[in-house]
């Protein structure tokens, strides 16, 4: 990907249980601004009268049970030609068939399960690149991933870690994403899993990168690879590492505990718009 | 409390889950630093020979079993001279004999629990202004909490919260802690709970306090009320929130989700050093 090169294409990158209209979401009960099903009704607002929607169930260890999930979802919205593509070899990958599929598509949903699958089975293969050229060209069309589905997106992604209660460098596992979004690392379940270390851990390795952490039925919209408002009723939280002055990561052999300064953390909600070029903040205005 | 009295004693503030010998912490298999009772041993160390700890297991709902475990743990690192005080009710709280062990103590030690309890039942009692007495005249004396009895310690304390994947301003309960300390909030368990955004929330609402969020098996020792270490296996997160440019934290009515930008955070481990009233930060050499 090359910053000279604008994709035409959405991101919707949600940060895992985003609400499907069974009552999942505590805070449906505590918050009277809640939307039902927010975040999967934009997967088809704006969109032509029946759009094609491709569920990729890739990362997933129980694919059918993800399949009856999605469908009685968007059928509760009133979108039935959702097909789904449980692609889970390589030799799957490269099938012309899938790569037919995506063309077709308005919009590709990566479901949630294990990152490193998405990455290891999808990265480089033709439905990879389908996706990524369709991304990149045309404008009607938008890709969006949920928990693992999400982690996948950027260039750098998180594999696995946050497992003590300091940092740890053996500890966080990074690798290599499908690379639709550039300067950025996310990472999903933010709130509940409590994952604001391992996130921060990331980008103490790699403070180029704007650290990106979506709560469970939290989303955010990217036009123009950089554009980005958050949606849904949780927080995106927004760990930039510029200005670290103080770190002993490149000190800590093995197992030493990582000390790091100077994190600026933002934590946003529905309606804030930030730039991941620029790193610009803007707040929704005030509703009386 | 005030900031021309300097107290002479020491705080030692756990974030809960100090290691107690009996291989509980999972870091110890992990990390090869990883010292053996680091916490505990603290409270007795540069102590006379035979120090005398009173426990409190005021917070507690089993107090018999927190006596049965501190027992076994000062007795593993040869401290035999250990009374344990179940304060459970305001007349106790009020009780001289209870004071003239505090007197007699030098060492007092609030364990895990309910905060709120020790808030409610101790504070203004006889026994908690024994405890804050000595603790601003003798400077052999430390007053340490672990867990709701870190919680406690300064003038600001967090009740609950923290609930959600956003932050709602109803969600979070402060109250009024002991007064030990000055100037900070203290979260615990802060790493394995994912209590970041519940301290963040308390520091939006009080951005001239100090954020100290302490995971397991970590705490902060506190001289002169205001010079600190870090010590432990976890890490010690601090929240400044004096650069807050834009919240909407006085706009929100009921249940809106709240937003924050240019929250300021330090990750700190074992040795680093800081100042509760100025915020200095100060780092360990690195070992060769």
């Amino acid at each position: 990907m090359n910053r000279q090169t604008i994709p035409k294409g959405k991101l919707l990158i949600i940060g895992g249980a985003e609400d499907k209209g069974k009552g999942e979401v505590d805070m449906a009960y505590h918050n009277p601004k809640f939307v039902e099903m927010e975040i999967l009704k934009k997967l088809i607002s704006s969109k032509s009268e029946n759009p094609r929607i491709e569920v990729i169930t890739t990362a997933s260890n129980e694919p059918q049970k993800q399949k009856k999930r999605y469908k009685e979802a968007f059928q509760k919205i009133g979108c039935e030609n959702v097909g789904f593509m449980n692609i889970q070899t390589k030799t799957e990958a490269n099938d012309e068939k899938f790569v037919d599929r995506i063309n077709k598509a308005e919009t590709v949903l990566f479901s949630g399960g294990d990152q490193f699958k998405i990455a290891t089975i999808l990265g480089g293969t033709p439905v990879a690149n389908a996706i990524k050229d369709k991304y990149f060209l045309d404008k009607n069309f938008t890709v969006a991933g949920t928990s693992a589905g999400a982690a996948v997106a950027p260039e750098v992604m998180i594999q696995s870690g946050g497992t003590y209660e300091a940092l740890f460098e053996s500890d966080l596992k990074t690798g290599g994403g499908l690379g639709l979004l550039e300067g950025c690392i996310i990472d999903t379940h933010f709130l509940k899993r409590g994952r604001f270390g391992r996130l921060a851990q990331a980008i103490i390795r790699n403070p180029g990168q704007m650290g990106i952490g979506l709560g469970e039925d939290t989303a955010i919209l990217v036009k123009k690879g950089h554009e980005v408002k958050c949606l849904g009723s949780g927080m995106v939280v927004i760990i930039d590492g510029r200005e670290i002055t103080h770190t002993n990561i490149n000190e800590v052999k093995d197992d030493g505990a990582i000390y790091v300064d100077n994190l600026r953390v933002h934590l946003l909600v529905r309606d804030c718009k930030f730039d991941i070029e620029t790193y610009e903040l803007e707040y929704p205005k005030p509703r009386s």
